[in-house]
């Protein structure tokens, strides 16, 4: 196999050194749609869930399908609506929807299948981590899980904050040009798309490496710090154990951060170094001198975490 | 574009006069599993519905994903039996299961997306019929509209005659043979498949080319006549107005005729003529002296269907 199964996506040879790579992923209205998100931003966040994925591999998504699943009360207005967020997101990451086919079902589903082609060797996989290299990640984490948290809990935020942290929620973004840059400098021994969590996602990197992680550093932001203090909520709990929240998690050898490190800025983003791998499988939190274990342990559809409430 | 938007599938250039040829196809469990056909079965069929459609256009189907919708009680045994049937499906085309999805929903639902290859100039369109053309098909219709019949109104068959209808309806088969070798043979001018009944084939053909048909012989067989004769039921309305047949509609110059019909019958198959492209862009079943006008009206979801006994 061109990639082993269960990496962020599916792939098959063709001629020449070239594989077909391929992704599937599905929004379910009930599950996914948080409060207030309109279907332009469902449908768009249906492409970035999985144009997330490609960028995780270096590959540049081609081609979409769609297969939607639409309730027979559903009105020809949101169609368009779902219509022009599918076109939206693929604009923005340079692909374009060719097909696709609409059944009626109970639910809202939003299935993409992306289509594109990469050379086979510069496809970069979720197991290929050495301990003593660096654990990095683009952008920061938390706001996805601190965004979600406010509109679910109706937590009092400041206007400005408020908009920031929802605007994480609405209209989350793949990380396509850090992806693309990453892979064209050939730094990166390993790489994953963070939707599951941090927690999950180093986890589900650990299942075909073997190897462990030591985090030195969370990789919070102000807005997270600060939404976490108003609310008495702990910033490891929102930056780990959150999700939909599509940053790139890789691993470096110490030798190439720096070409990495301006490969990514070079695309407009920023990465930055939080931990390191090791021998030991173990996925630990540094704090202090204290060496805390983080569990497999993410976000649960909000919708369940309604029901709590 | 490679293939016009609204052929049986959707392609994309790659290099060297090559084309990614994708296709996504969903089956509803509510909708599109009639009564006593397994899981297995519906996954099977979901995978042919997808297949059916690359036989059309001549392609060799070389990987499959599934996009699975599973609803809470979904047992693991069932979900088995899905996995099952998707990758006995593929087996039988020689295609291969390489990832996919699942996702909670209130509906089993079952969407497959399917990749292959193609040179771009060997893709059969729908929209090339040319005044003249012999309208041919492979194999009969009429067996699954006769066999859903028998299921949702419980009609009195006898057990050689009914055990042949059924299964036509829960182990439909798709022409991949037949259309691969009518494909390779180039003696084709346009082609799609008929799983949405004869009638509303015909009619979407004459949307991509703006000409006609006159059926002069319909394909019916043996046991759809005597089905119809038992039950007292009209053979045109089985074999005209059905659906859930994977049959191919092709049209073939009449200097090919000869080359076509024997590219099928090597493949294991047989083609059959049952009538002429016309210019004029009607759709006419002749019987007799008489020209009876066909309209564009399919099989309805048999849920329906038993709405109305």
């Amino acid at each position: 196999m061109v990639v082993p199964f269960g990496d962020d996506v599916a792939a098959t040879s063709l001629q020449r050194g070239l594989a077909a790579v391929l992704k599937t992923d599905t929004l379910v209205g009930k599950f996914d749609i948080p409060p207030g998100m309109t279907y332009f931003q469902a449908a768009r966040k249906a492409v970035v869930m999985n144009i997330s994925d490609f960028s995780a591999k270096g590959v540049q998504p081609k081609v979409l399908l769609v297969s939607l699943g639409l309730p027979p009360d559903f009105t020809e207005a949101s169609v368009n609506d779902i219509a022009n967020g599918l076109n939206s997101g693929c604009r923005e990451y340079g692909a374009h929807l060719i097909g696709g086919d609409t059944s009626q079902t109970s639910d809202l589903i939003i299935t993409c299948m992306v289509f594109g082609t990469a050379k086979t060797k510069d496809i970069v996989l979720r197991g290929g981590s050495i301990p003593g290299d660096i654990l990095a990640v683009t952008g920061s984490f938390g706001k996805t899980a601190s965004g979600l948290r406010l509109l679910l809990k109706n937590l009092k935020t400041p206007a400005a904050l408020r908009k920031r942290l929802l605007e994480s929620v609405y209209m989350p973004k793949a990380r396509l040009r850090e992806g693309l840059a990453l892979a064209d400098a050939h730094v990166v021994t390993a790489s994953i798309d963070s939707s599951d969590g941090l927690a999950i996602s180093l986890h589900e990197m650990r299942k075909m490496s073997g190897k462990g992680f030591t985090i030195t550093k969370l990789p919070t932001d102000k807005d997270v710090n600060d939404f976490a203090k108003l609310h008495n909520l702990d910033t490891r709990e929102l930056a780990l154990y959150g999700g939909e929240e599509y940053e790139l998690i890789v691993t470096v050898q110490g030798k190439d951060w720096e070409k990495a490190a301006r490969a990514v800025k070079h695309s407009g983003g920023s990465l930055t170094e939080i931990g390191v791998v090791t021998a030991d499988p173990s996925i630990v939190l540094k704090e202090n001198d204290d060496l805390v274990e983080i569990p497999y342990r993410g976000w649960e559809h909000f919708k369940s975490e309604q029901k709590e409430l």
